[in-house]
This record gives C-alpha cells, structure tokens and sequence, in this order.
C-alpha cells in the first residue's frame, strides 16, 4: 500500500489526508510541518502518522500533496522534484494556478507533478479544521494535464475520485481568471465588508449583536487566514484586481441610482442578481465549523 | 384570548404567526393579502385561519402585526391607525423606522403603533418561507417608545418575548444608521456581487458549477426579494449610500494594495477584518432555506 506525504496537514491537506485514509487509499501518512504545535496537532488528530523532515519524507512516499500558501508551494515545488524518487507523484493543492506552473515548466521532472485546485474549504484553517466529507461532491481543476504523466495523472485522478471531487481541466491562466470571480472576489468582498462595518461602528461594538444570519453568512469568510488568502491574492492580483474593479463599478452604480432615487433601476438590478438562485442550485453548502 | 391580524403573511408575518399559535398567545388568527395565491396557501400552511379585507379584519383584531414592504407600510399605517378599535394595538415588523415612524408621528391614535424591527429572515419570501422558530434568540428594536403607550408597549414586549426575541430601544434615525452597516449594506454587498459574476461569466454558466460553499454563502442574500428589499433600500437611501461609500472606498484601498503588489498591506486589512470572528460570537447562523 502507498505512503502519502502531506505537506501541511491543515484544513486543505488534513482533510484530504483524513478521507484518505478512511478510504484504505494508503496506508501510511506522513506530514511535513514546521510549526511545532500543529505537527503535534496532526499526529495527534491522526491526520498523519508521523511528521518528517521534507527530505526524508520525500524519500518515502508514492504520493506527496502539498497543501501550503501559494507563494510557499511556488517556492517549494522545483526543489522538492529535484528530491523526489523517479515514481513519486507530486499533486499541489494551491488556489492559483498559473505562477505554480511556471516555476516547474522546464524542471525535467515536471511529469511527475498534477497542478490541482480542489475548490473547497471553509473560514478555518490548521490541522483541527480538517474535516471529513470537506471534498465530497465539490469540483476539481487540473492544469497542464499534458504535462504530466499517464501515471502522474491516472493517481491524481484516483486520489481525487476518492475523495469524491469531479475533476475538469483548464489552462492556467483560464483557471485564475475564472476563480478571481468565483472564489476569490467573493473572499475579497466578505473580507472588507468585516473590515468597513468594523471601522465604521469601532465605537459601538455592541452593535454587532443585532447582527441576523444575513450579515453573519454574508462576512464568514472574513474570517479566513491571510496566511492562506494574502498570498492568493497576491498571484491573482491581474485577475483579481479586474474582477474588483468589476465590482467596484456595479457597487458604483448602484449607489448612484440609490442617490438619485431610481428605485426601478436598484429593482432591476436585483431582479437579475436573483438569477444567481437558479444557477448555485446544487451548490452543497458547507456549514460554518467553530 | 386574542386575535391577531397578519398584514403579510409571508416570510416575516407568516414566521410569527406560526409561532404565537404555537405559543398559544392568540387563538384566532386573521391574514391580510391581495394575493390570492399567496392568501389560499397563508390558510393551507396553517400560518391563518382565514384571510379577511383589510376593514374587516381590523375591525376584529386585538393586535395587527403589519409584515408588507416598508413603502407599502409607510401609505399604510396611517388609514390603518384611523381604522382600528381603542384597544387595539398595531405592530410594525419593517426594516426601517425614520420614515414609518414619521408617517404615524401626528396621528390621533399613534399612542396604539409600536414600531419595531426584528433582525432575522431568510433570503426567502412568502408564506412557504414562513419558518418555526425563525426569531428565536434574535434581537429586536423598538423606535420612539415613548410615544406607544404603556399598554400597546406591555403588548407588543409580551408578543416579541414569546417569539424569543431581546428587544432593545432605539430612535428611528440611530436605528436606520445602524442597520444600513449591519443588515442592508450585506444584502447589497451580496446583491452586486452576484449581480458582477452572472455579468462577466454570462457566457460561461457552466463555470458556476465550480463555485463552492464560500461563494454561496456570500451570494446567499443576493436571492432575496427585490420587493421586500428595493423600498428598504429607499427608504434608508441616506444611511445606505453613505455605508456604501465607505465599502467602495475600502475596496479601491485593496485594490490599490493589490495593483501594486502591497502585500503586506493586504495582509494587514485581512488581519483586522479576521477580527470580526471574536464580535461574531454568539450570532446564530440560519441554515440556508431551499
């Protein structure tokens, strides 16, 4: 059976690692963690077996994921398949995909890496927001699937139904510019909804209690890790600043018509923002974990 | 034992007929609606026990809960306020106050009006959005107390205490400022950002099949009823629009960071957004209704 190699094993390796193991995927789970407390926290959560340096682990394993902020995994990915053996696969997990790729597009054993992008998660991070089922009937994208190998591919794929994504492929670039708006503009709009109701009534704190559900839905991602998100943002900034920039305009407009007392055309504007309802039909929603 | 009138039967009225009967604080229970479709299904859900004309019903009801859009509220109020009984008392369940409470402030009978707003709701509307338990453990504003009198006040506080609200005072215009942070500028906050995706992704609806439990989340009020929310919109068009340029001036701050490759700036807004964690703890979330 496999040994896998997590690198990270917080809420986006951890998870992968947990369902993985319950599905007999492998058998043995190592993780690759600098901070102390959460390689403890792994090992103790059994989200791995045993946490390693990276370059015994990469000696061992048949599967490495690596499961870290962007800019690291960009950092990270020419040397470690410099370390790794001839049949190791190497998947990253990163939520942009087009500086990832580059930095290994001439390594000689490109072939062995699956650019990937699960696109789920919730508002927590670290080994003790791993969850089970985090994967479960969610998508999956794969970049340059030309350039990986059969074998490369065809164990990603297994890896990736087992954990019960659907994988589709796209280019890079096709990838960052659609999750800009699917996925990064909606962290960038909840982020700084928190931050200007936090400004605003920084003298009324109380006030938060008449928050309803709506606010609390509508800034749970405020809650995420600039660990994580600062360094997304950062390699999506071309895409991610047009799509803000998008944003900005409807806001924008709305505004103007909201000034100028066009109440037909504030109704018109949210009659078509219902089509979203038709269109996320099907989308699971996760709950939000404490 | 009481009878109550329902004006709106809906998300809103309907939520809290269900539970006052539940509750037992009235036996009789009247619905208002031109509806008619809306009107036979308030009677078929059990949220009515009939469905009367306006003068009708008025002419009956010990309290009258008024749960219609807040620009019908606003024509309303008044020519209800002429009709009703001496003891009867009239509650309103809008989503602002400045101008409702304008529109009933020299009127003869106002000492019968109590001005409220309970903060909860779904992105649903209409009697099958009626929801059990919908107020429970939310809080609850009430405006100008000191013009209901003490009976319409010892009312409507019994009534919203066996929904399970906490209801605190508040003047209209401080209500107004308030909720345009907390409650309206999230529902256009996810209005527009639903709005911005269906635009730039309009030939690509298939890319919606990527979006995951963030992206719901964030775009779950973008549902909501433009008939419920555009005269609520207007009316606090003042408070909002100016919220709103406060959200639009933090956006273009990140997206100036962005542009120029401030990451640590970046970082730093997402760092004192997160801290809308700990002032959210203790708010309820709704699941999300189909």
């Amino acid at each position: 059976m496999k040994t896998i190699t997590v690198i990270g094993p917080g809420l986006i390796g951890g998870s992968a690692a947990l369902d993985l193991r319950k599905a007999g995927f492998a058998s043995h789970f190592i993780g690759v963690e600098q901070n102390p407390e959460n390689a403890a926290k792994a090992v103790e959560l059994g989200i791995v077996d045993q946490v390693l340096p990276l370059e015994e682990a990469a000696a061992l394993s048949d599967v490495i994921l690596v499961a870290i902020p962007v800019t690291a995994i960009q950092k990270l990915l020419p040397s470690l398949l410099d370390l790794v053996p001839p049949q190791t696969v190497v998947i990253d997990l990163g939520s942009t995909k087009t500086l990832l790729c580059q930095a290994v597009q001439q390594h000689p054993k490109r072939a062995q890496f699956v650019a990937a992008h699960p696109i789920a998660g919730t508002e927590n991070s670290g080994p003790l927001a791993a969850l089970q089922g985090l994967y479960q009937g969610k998508m999956n994208i794969i970049c340059e699937k030309e350039l990986s190998s059969a074998q490369a591919l065809a164990t990603a794929l297994d890896l990736f139904t087992t954990l019960g994504l659907k994988t589709i492929f796209m280019q890079p670039q096709e990838h960052d510019k659609h999750v800009a708006y699917i996925s990064h503009l909606s962290h960038v709009s909840s982020f700084l909804l928190g931050l200007t109701v936090l400004d605003v009534e920084k003298d009324e704190k109380n006030i938060f209690t008449l928050a309803g559900s709506g606010f609390a839905s509508t800034v749970r991602l405020a809650k995420s890790s600039p660990d994580m998100w600062a360094p997304i943002f950062e390699q999506n900034a071309h895409f991610l600043s047009h799509a803000l920039g998008e944003y900005i305009k409807h806001l924008q407009q709305f505004q103007h018509h909201l000034q100028h007392g066009e109440t037909e055309q504030l109704y018109q504007m949210m009659t078509q923002a219902n089509q979203i309802r038709p269109v996320l039909d099907g989308i699971t929603q996760t709950p939000p974990a404490k």
